[in-house]
């Protein structure tokens, strides 16, 4: 497919199936000098690994992540940085009744039609598992983006099916399994979860991921612009069916001064463009939004047809998220950082002269 | 920058600036023996170019493009194909104001401290205007995939401001200056753009996309999926700040059972998915949303600051579309189809071997 | 460095370091429902590793890869291939002594000025071990050009230090350790290279590959000409210090008479150009040599810096090959094949449509 | 064909035909600031412009360039550089006979089954007119290694068919019609041309590049390595059948101590590497040969066949250079620059943190 890297000069490429043997990924492009180890990388693995409270799949992966080249006495040296990790609790089994059939919803058929053969066990290489590798990778960028420009990446989830969050405290996203950043909504989301398990079916999510310190000038109009790589790394995401930034679709029946962020001495009025103008970073922090659409690996039955062609009852009971969008968080902000990664290398290259006097205005009133 | 060039394997790069000589491009990769003129590409060009209509900038451009090379005796050659369209009704002193101010919401702030210099002439490069040679470039993309795969890609707005259409008539689309598929909502818009140009103000659109007649198989997955590429392409239009695929963002509150488009012979029972899953064209109508800003060019005063950080108030009286998003279908169509080119080309390097016997379903039952 | 993959739609990438854990490759792009496993790779891995005669470097490692994504059920996916070699017998320690020392016509004095950090174990990064990797993935491309194409990619040793080949035997090749294709050389090589293990010293050598079978069309000028990615791939090889088409630097004193291959119904009558034309496959056999340098790491005693800048006297003392250049048919081999993979892609991708009447002439007459 | 573009982060793409209206060029990512004029341009242009001596192909070109964008105020802007000259002394008919029929050692053949359409007059875009754009892009190329790094890059013809040079003496090269640096050969080459002309045949020729004051550190391993890109770079000239780096292909009978370039306090003690080492730049002088072969386009009838796979003799009789070698220098050495400017960007990209106490070595003692 050759469809498999992603980034210009910080670069990932992924490979791995469900339910092969390994995930593997390298990463090109980083920068040598920087502190690198596993546990780096194996604290972002774990927000997003699966079988952390009951509203994720129960499949068990431990998720360790071994770095098998590119680091040297504990720093990065420059040269690609290849990462492992082995797959340890597939169940291939269970999909032994979905080999000839394709889920609706789901990537069955269109594997099977561009391919003419596709490794049904747990979706092989459409499965979400394959995600684990770019949160490693995230990991990187995010520490390198961390350390070298004060650049800080962060998301949660902002809303799960008709759920909404009404307030965001950093602090409550790590307290509870969604992500939540509004404490008052966990408990009515853990009801809602439980209620849609009992029923077999899923529901949709909404994410929104943050990235503040970003000096103005990152992005490279006009069809490599900051906001355009966002939009293909985020709908890149398995499930992601829609993408914001900042006012997003709320810009559509906004009139040009009330969109419009004033500029101040003291800082923009307000940060309806999401950090973005032109395609290039503006030094207000980056705001995107991402649609995720529910599991489609269901209990309830649903019509679909065979690799015959006819018509047949889906069910499937294999392990899956009902809501795919509650370990998504983590997925997003990782590939928010590779963007960030990239475009701060690329920035760099063309740029490494530019002097500007005029004063970098505060990111917010 | 070196981010001016779109597609892998059809690819666009563009040069010009909206007050400099001339617009070019050059298309590489267009396979050869393709009946090509210079009327195939003027037909798109008429329908976004300026000055068309009283709701849009009255800057007058005959927008005539040259093909200078890639064509010999009236058809493709396979060598690149390259394009020049001369400028001709600049009015660079209408800037001559804005020259050390940073229009809120505009690209003058960011492109001043990316590059430390900046063409403020109509924009410079960050103007609409670079968008006819995207729209040169797609009317080629869209000649091939209608004569080789019988793929048609259409657009319409879908929503102007707080006006939203409620029916889409393909035919009402060229009847009236809005591309509004709904000929109820049209006088409604005409009063509406009248009353927001007394106020000298601007309003943000929403435009949406249509590929009929793709066959099942197209997108790169993991990163260069079809709806990856798609939301580059879409969110790399100037003034677009949201990109949804099929149901998009009402996926977030829609249950697994409600969003999955069911597969029977006889058809998909929806189309929640726009055509794509798993990051592979389904045989279904690709379908894609944009949410286009207000323009940031307005006649009402705002806040901003100079070059020298100092506080100013700016007002902008050049000529403007008051609502960009009425000239942006052509624009959306054409980047739609380009990236549906590229992918068709990729889709056959790799696939040509593959032999499917399951019956290809219709696109709707 | 984002400097590890090569190819556009046949990519590999690679990673890992002489004495680390492991080398790794992604291969994306590989068509699906090719029949392969690890012992289609292991052939040609075998006639690359260490160990084999007493001409090459005493390290002992066995090279056993791993396939770990990408293939199911004996056939490849579409999907990325995952490769895996342990690394097993490294002695680091071994190159401690080199540690802050420079040895003359080896990377370490490049690898430190451009990172500041270096692996020096082995050679780290820029060891020929990294080889290996080529190796394998060329097995992949190399099977699907012989079963889709019918094209066969060879190579021999054509000169060794100063001793040249006189005549080619296809079949000699194996039946000695130094890829020679010229019996009668056999004793004499054997007897150089104990002299220079005596000496300490080291030697160039040339190597040759041949791609029979080709088809015309393969080749996108005018910078993806093939031979321009043909030398690209070759000169990227270790130690690799020239590379001619064909006739090479002896085209520089033939009359346009004498070089010029002319065409007859049966055939070219002679093969100067070395098979392209224009940047494009004739039809004939691609014939392509490469120059080997001499190993930079000897025991005969150098003059060099170390990290201060001081002046030193250098002796390696760990396992190196005497003449890369006996190893290197395998390798040399390897990027041809990759490099027509990757065009035999990229010609269907957009040639998939053409027609041409004209009979294709036979290779030679 | 998508081959039409050179670098991955200063990119030069190229268009137009030998007898099309215009050829044309996009140059991307050039960093902002440099003043750039077209007068820049046009020095290296006016040294490659045919019809400059007897002993080049008569076609009257101006060879005057356009620059169409990307300068502002008589400085680059950082956005893309688009570049024009219009062709003004076609004779289109003198190619009516060879349109059916291929010249022997043309692009004629490979074209046809390539494209199944070609634009035959005076060779479309296999004729090396196309060269008049990377001589203006590599002039861009030239001008900022120049101000930026100091970095200077010449060449010059080493050997004209038979007759090679003895000695360099830069000041001569721009003395004589071959630029050729040994003033005591020219008589020599003007007497073989002449003979040569009344044959009308055509001869080879090795041209030789230089760039001096490189940094050490330019060069990506282990794929984009600098002497890989830059023999990618040459072999993509037309007519270039061999490339070498520093010693070359008189590496392959040197021994390692022979060869190897001893590092001193005082600087390297000689220059085999051709400056660069494990793919990247050492700071000695970067040195290449190129070997051309004779044109192809002779008066000396020659055997081919036609479009039906006839056999018919063949005469050219259009304006062709006897020895395409004579305009090769200014070509060379913009690709050589093109290369160097690329790097110097990436370099800098990955690099800019790194810090090396080590002094760095001079390039010759």
């Amino acid at each position: 497919m050759s469809g498999n890297s992603f980034g210009k000069l910080f670069t990932l490429t992924t490979f791995g199936e469900s339910h092969g043997p390994a995930l593997g990924a390298v990463v090109d492009g980083c920068p040598p000098g920087l502190a690198l180890s596993e546990e780096d990388l194996q604290f972002d693995l774990d927000r997003r690994k699966p079988g952390q409270s009951r509203y994720t799949t129960q499949r068990r992966e431990a998720d360790q992540v071994r770095i098998l080249s590119g680091v040297f006495e504990g720093k990065t040296t420059g040269t690609p940085i290849g990462l492992l990790i082995e797959n340890t609790d597939q169940r291939s089994k269970d999909y032994s009744k979905i080999k000839d059939q394709f889920r609706p919803a789901h990537a069955d058929y269109t594997y099977h039609h561009k391919y003419g053969v596709r490794d049904y066990r747990g979706g092989g290489r459409s499965s979400a598992r394959e995600t684990a590798m770019r949160v490693a990778a995230g990991a990187i960028a995010k520490k390198y983006l961390r350390e070298r420009y004060g650049i800080e990446v962060r998301g949660y989830l902002s809303q799960l099916g008709p759920i909404a969050i009404e307030s965001v405290d950093w602090d409550q996203i790590s307290e509870n399994p969604f992500f939540c950043p509004d404490a008052t909504k966990v408990a009515e989301m853990e009801t809602y979860m439980q209620a849609l398990a009992k029923e077999g079916n899923s529901v949709g999510a909404k994410i929104s991921v943050v990235a503040s310190g970003v000096q103005p000038g990152l992005g490279e109009p006009i069809f490599d612009r900051l906001d355009a790589d966002i939009a293909h790394a985020l709908m890149s995401i398995n499930a992601v069916k829609g993408v914001e930034i900042g006012a997003g679709f709320d810009s559509v029946a906004q009139k040009g001064t009330e969109h419009r962020d004033e500029l101040t001495p003291e800082g923009f009025t307000s940060n309806n463009a999401g950090g973005i103008l032109g395609g290039i970073s503006s030094g207000q922090d980056i705001v995107a939004h991402l649609a995720l659409k529910p599991t489609s690996s269901l209990r309830v039955p649903g019509r679909s047809i065979d690799v015959q062609g006819e018509p047949v009852e889906v069910i499937t009971t294999g392990r899956h998220d009902p809501c795919v969008g509650i370990r998504a968080t983590p997925i997003a902000e990782a590939m928010l950082a590779l963007v960030l990664m990239d475009h701060s290398l690329r920035h760099r290259a063309q740029n490494a002269d530019v002097r500007v006097d005029t004063p970098v205005i505060p990111a917010q009133s």
